[in-house]
C-alpha cells in the first residue's frame, strides 16, 4: 500500500515506519527533513500535501501537540495548541484528505491514555484526545466508498520514558514496537471507529 | 447556592431551572432576554458575564451548538461552531469561571449521546462531546479548594423529539425532568470527573 505517515521523524512515527516500511511504500511528512513538508496546523499547508502526495491508500497521523499546564493556570490562550495541533491538525488531516484517498483505503489517528487516566497538567491534551476518540467513532459511520478510520491511544512509551516519564508517575510504559502494531491493525484489518488502546 | 445557569431558556435549561430553583437562587445566562447576557463563543462576554455576577456556588452550561454535515460535506469552516461554542465555549465557562467560583463548588457541562452512539452527520458535535467528557475527567483531579467538575451526556429529549427527532432514527427519548435530575445530583452531590449519561 502507498501510506503518508505524518510525524514520521517522531518517537512514535519513527516506530511505525519500521514496523510497516517492510511491506508497504511510505512517504514520510512532517515540518522538517521529510519527503513532503507538512505542518497539520495549517489547513494551506494539508492542501499542500495532499496535492503532492495524489492519492494514497492510508493516511497515518502520529503528530500533534498540547500545551501543559495546571488547571488553575490553563488559560483559553495555553489551550489553543491542543485545539489547533492535535484535535484540528488531525480532524483536518482527515477532512482535506478524503479525496485523495483511495477506495476501501483508511486513517488512522492518534490520541493517549490521558484522557482515560488523567495526568496533572493534561487536561488540555486530554480533551483533544477526547474529542479524537469521539470523532473517530462518528466519522466512521459515514465514510464513503468503503474508507475506514481508526485512532491508536497509546499509553507512555518506553523510548519516552526518560523525557517526559516524571509526568507519569506509577504508569507502565509500553514499548513502541507494541504500539506500532495498534497503527498496522488499523490500516492491514478491517476495522472501523475503533480506539486501539495500547495500555 | 447561587448558580449561573447558562442557557437557561433552552430545552434543557429550563428543565434544569424547573427542577432546581424551588432550592436554589438561580441567575440566568444567554444571548437574549435573560438575567444576564453572554455568548459563550466570546470570551470577553464571557469574563463580562461574571464580572456581573460576582462569585457563585455553581455554574451550570446548557448551551452549545455544533454543525450538522454529512462527513464528507464536513469542512474546516463547518467544524468551527463545534469547536467555538460547544467545546472551547464550555471550557472556557470553566477557565475563566474559576476565580469566581467558591470554595466546594461546582461546575456542569453538558455533552451528548451522540458520541457513544453515533448518528448520521453527528461528526462534528461528537467530536466536542467526547472533548467535554475527557476535559472533565482530566480537569476534575486538579481543581483548587475542593471544587468540582462533571458533565451530563443527554439521551435526546422527549422535548426536542419533534424537531430534532428525524435525526435520532430508533433512539427512545428520555424526559426532560429526568436529564435535569442529572444535573442535580452534579450540582448537590459530591462526585466529580463524571459523565452522568442519561440513555
Ligand atoms: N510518546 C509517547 O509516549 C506518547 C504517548 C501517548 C500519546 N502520544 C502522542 O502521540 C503523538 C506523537 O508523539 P511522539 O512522542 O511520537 O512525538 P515526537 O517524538 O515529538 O514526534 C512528533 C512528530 O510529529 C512531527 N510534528 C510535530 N508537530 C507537527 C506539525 N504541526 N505538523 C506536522 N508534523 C509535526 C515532528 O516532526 P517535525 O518537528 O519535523 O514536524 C515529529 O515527526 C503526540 O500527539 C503525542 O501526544 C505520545
Ligand atoms: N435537546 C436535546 O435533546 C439534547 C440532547 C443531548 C444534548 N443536547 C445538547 O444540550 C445543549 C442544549 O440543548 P437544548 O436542546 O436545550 O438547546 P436549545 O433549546 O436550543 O437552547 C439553547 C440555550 O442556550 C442558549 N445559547 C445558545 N447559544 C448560546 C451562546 N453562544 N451563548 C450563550 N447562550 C447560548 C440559548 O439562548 P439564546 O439563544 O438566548 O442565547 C438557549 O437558552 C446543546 O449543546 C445540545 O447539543 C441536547
Amino acid at each position: 500500500m502507498k501510506i503518508l505517515l505524518v510525524g514520521a521523524s517522531g518517537t512514535i512515527g519513527s516506530n511505525v515506519h519500521d514496523s510497516l516500511s517492510k511491506n508497504h511504500e511510505i512517504t514520510r511528512a512532517g515540518r522538517n527533513g521529510a519527503d513532503v513538508q507538512v505542518d497539520i496546523m495549517d489547513e494551506a499547508s494539508i492542501r499542500n500535501m495532499y496535492e503532492q502526495t495524489g492519492s494514497v491508500d492510508a493516511v497515518i497521523n502520529a503528530s500533534g501537540s498540547a500545551g501543559f499546564a495546571p488547571l488553575p493556570e490553563l488559560t483559553p490562550e495555553k489551550n489553543e495548541t491542543a485545539i489547533n495541533s492535535k484535535l484540528k491538525g488531525q480532524i483536518n488531516l482527515v477532512l482535506l484528505g478524503l479525496p485523495y484517498m483511495n477506495d476501501g483505503g483508511s486513517f488512522t489517528l492518534t490520541s493517549g491514555i490521558m484522557m482515560d487516566d488523567p495526568i496533572p497538567q493534561g487536561s488540555s491534551a486530554a480533551m483533544a484526545n477526547g474529542a479524537i476518540r469521539s470523532f473517530v467513532k462518528s466519522a466512521a459511520i459515514e465514510m464513503p466508498r468503503g474508507i475506514r478510520i481508526n485512532s491508536v491511544s497509546p499509553n507512555l512509551l518506553q523510548e519516552s520514558a526518560e523525557r517526559i516519564g516524571h509526568l507519569f508517575a506509577g504508569f507502565e510504559p509500553v514499548p513502541g514496537g507494541k504500539v506500532a502494531r495498534a497503527y498496522q491493525k488499523s490500516v492491514e484489518g478491517m476495522q472501523t471507529g475503533e480506539s486501539y488502546e495500547v495500555y
